[in-house]
């Protein structure tokens, strides 16, 4: 019988100052920055399920809600919400802090899916995710929407360096 | 009326070595990593377009199409694709490259989202992008739908957020 | 009345990979990358003690019980134990997890001490910490000792700083 | 016999411009950061002693006694004060000093402990260290009374690491 | 026959934005960064040439004409102008972008000798270079001139490397 | 009359452990590192001198003597060998040092020059240099003949530079 695993015990959680090389001249961070971050954690979430060597498949879209200042505390909260027979979809939640008010926002919310691989480097069996909490279901129950799009996307970006190859 | 500009213009280059800090112990180049040069060279692209400053809006979903070793190059090409009236579509081309042989391959395809901000941190018109070869003309027709799609989305996510907020 | 807070209310957390520039030529964690995390996730959790500036006053000793791997993670957790009048003491706690077993083992053990800073730069008051669980009372009752270790160790530190002014 | 080595031969420099990444938004070095500098610049001091890999078993308190500004210099001066049997005292003084003037101030005083390791990871026998002059004597024969406290001190860690381990 | 290649085949660019870690307080890119980054894109030019290890063998001069500042694009492209057996040199021209107008200058040019290596790090023949352009013809033949200073200049650096050796 | 100053009193040293991430993949220190840590310390030995902010207007040809190995210490150690009205040349000494046996190398040899800048960024008067030992006042006697080369080089620089415009 295939493993189970609870998706609280996939909980990763970063705080981290916003500083100075981390921003741009508005003084907000730089997109790009916040990507690296979300990938970080998102990968020790994915291992925490998978307890085998994973990498990043795909991150889907991310809308910046809010800018994030320098000096503000950022903190990503990532959680594994699906699992696929080798794949796995990881929610990461970025909130900002100011923390000379303690007031929060919340900045982006950004899937992403990692794959484990075994020995061999070909892809391996993960554990069955079980939510707990209304939000965990909620997370779960729309994540194969979710996974039916990034099929469908992906094979657009096929498609697309295909088109590029060609060119 | 509205000026106009060609998208090669926009065109902006980014080569550089993958070196063991960028790498992760399969000696392969992090998705965050590879986001933050995504972020950098297309905010270069974006203030091309629009000389205003430029903040992301969001990133389209990126798929890590094969991975990038430690010793490669990694060559990113950014260009403005469409232009709403104050936001513009960037699309990156990510291509490695061995160096020991020359043998290359497409990595990744990303769209992203900027918008210019006026001195008041408010949206600022941008001008009109101008395709000219096939190519170009494809990627501005095809980026109509693109943007549907993200309003659709980020009407979404600040669902999404206020689902977390209320948690 | 002075104000107050829960010792919970302070605790502030990071995970990380452990990443190959981080670490030494035997693949483990340098003592000083380590000593900068510490620095980083300690003054979050006085940032949200105080909501005042904070700078660090001192790092009481750090015994490394346990080297930590490239490709581990590393979790840190801290948390306000003490309140003087314009001093905190923070508890950071690090452990380290092999990603691909789970396996846990905690690193090293610190305690910091940060001052609150007004908008002159001066010393400001900070509000009353209150321990609940009994860890945290235990780590509560005992402060005050090493506060008085400190005060010692500091006239040492200072004697020792003339000395070597006049050398 | 046991081989000898002169203080003075364990000396190690480094000087470096504080840059803004490296700062606070006081626009002051990071005690993290300053840190990551002592424990670099110390462990290569220990390696002149050892011509063995080492490790940094702990790193005593650190008082903080004058914040550096960015734009200023940092020196740090490192040199082995005592030695065990493959346990090395390394002590380190922290000078800042103002670019445009000149003006130097003691920034932080601090003493780590390394041990040398053989090609088992073990710890190996060091040399005897020799103090010549009156500050280096006055570090050596106060070292004896730091190691004992150490001793102490590191008891208590594990002390602690149990009482978390079981919470 | 001994292979050929055009000078094109070898052009690397790499724009980036000026960063404020990347600054001194002037807000100015530091010399040191932009050779950083020189290096890096003109290694990656002899990579595409040699397809075989290089090293840097040597930088010739470089005048640094103007300051870029902190939110500028800085552009490097680097080209192969010339071969020897197993050398190569490397022109690298670094432009300064305003990025809010569009205003451009020349803020450095460079030149750097690579060396290829053979799996046993020996001097390994490369490919000869074969100019098209009037400047890349203009490039290449006062090559020959340059080499020839190289020679007598590593000479007198050896010479002074002994001299210090001695002293 | 103008003000003196002792070589041996600009003086900066600057030691480092080269880690991974300063490395290429045969495990050697990046020429672009060195360049990088070269004009850091350079630039306190300039400042020493000038007691006002300072550029650097060039950086003389550098020959890589040696490779730097993953483990080694590198020292730098700067001093200023000669003063025109407003620029400085420093001369920068690179050693290399195997950590486990303590075998030293001359790695490289550089000289830069930089220019004190007045409060309104315009070339500054600096003190006069007075070298003392006998390869002191060798470095400070050849510099005259390195200036003058300096001259030319500049010329042809700027020639070089308008070539490139008008291209
Ligand atoms: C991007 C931002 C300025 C948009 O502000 P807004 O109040 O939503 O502005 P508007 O609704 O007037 O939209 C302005 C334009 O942006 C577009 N836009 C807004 N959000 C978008 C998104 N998530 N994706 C794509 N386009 C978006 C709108 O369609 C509109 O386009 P148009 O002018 O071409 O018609 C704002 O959301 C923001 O500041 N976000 C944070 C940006 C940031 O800090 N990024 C780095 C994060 S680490
Ligand atoms: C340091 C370490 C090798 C000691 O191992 P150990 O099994 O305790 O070794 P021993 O008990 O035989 O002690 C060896 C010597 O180290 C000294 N020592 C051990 N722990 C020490 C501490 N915390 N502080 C000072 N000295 C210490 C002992 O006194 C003994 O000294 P001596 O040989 O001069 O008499 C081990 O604890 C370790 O690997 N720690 C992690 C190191 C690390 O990774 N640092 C970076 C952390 S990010
Ligand atoms: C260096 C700089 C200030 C010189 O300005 P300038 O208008 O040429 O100044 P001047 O002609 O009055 O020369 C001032 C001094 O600098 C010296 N100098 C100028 N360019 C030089 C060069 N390339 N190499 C060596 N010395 C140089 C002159 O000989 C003169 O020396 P002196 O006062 O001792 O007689 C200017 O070129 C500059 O700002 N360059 C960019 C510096 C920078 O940003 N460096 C980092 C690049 S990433
Ligand atoms: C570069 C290096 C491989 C040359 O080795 P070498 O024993 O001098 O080799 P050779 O004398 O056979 O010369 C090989 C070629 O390099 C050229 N060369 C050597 N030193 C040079 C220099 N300083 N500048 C320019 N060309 C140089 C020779 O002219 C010769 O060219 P050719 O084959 O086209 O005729 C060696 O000096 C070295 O390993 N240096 C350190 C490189 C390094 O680690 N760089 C980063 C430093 S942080």
């Amino acid at each position: 019988m295939r493993p189970k695993k609870f998706m609280r015990d996939t909980l990763a959680v970063k705080t981290s100052h916003v500083l100075p090389p981390d921003t741009n001249h508005h003084g907000t961070l730089f997109g790009g920055k916040l990507m690296a971050y979300i990938d970080d954690i998102a990968s020790i979430s994915a291992y925490r399920m998978a307890r085998n060597p994973v990498v990043t498949a795909s991150t889907d879209s991310v809308d910046f809600l809010e800018p994030i200042k320098v000096g503000d505390a950022v903190t990503l909260e990532a959680m594994v919400t699906y699992t696929g027979r080798s794949s796995m979809e990881v929610f990461v939640k970025v909130t900002s802090e100011k923390l000379l008010t303690g007031e929060k926002a919340i900045a982006a919310l950004s899937f992403l899916t990692f794959v484990a691989l075994d020995e061999n480097g070909k892809p391996a069996p993960v554990p069955e995710i079980v939510p707990e909490t209304q939000e965990e279901l909620w997370l779960n129950e729309t994540a194969i929407k979710r996974a039916e799009h990034r099929k469908v996307r992906k094979g657009e970006s096929q498609e697309l360096a295909k088109f590029f190859k060609r060119a």
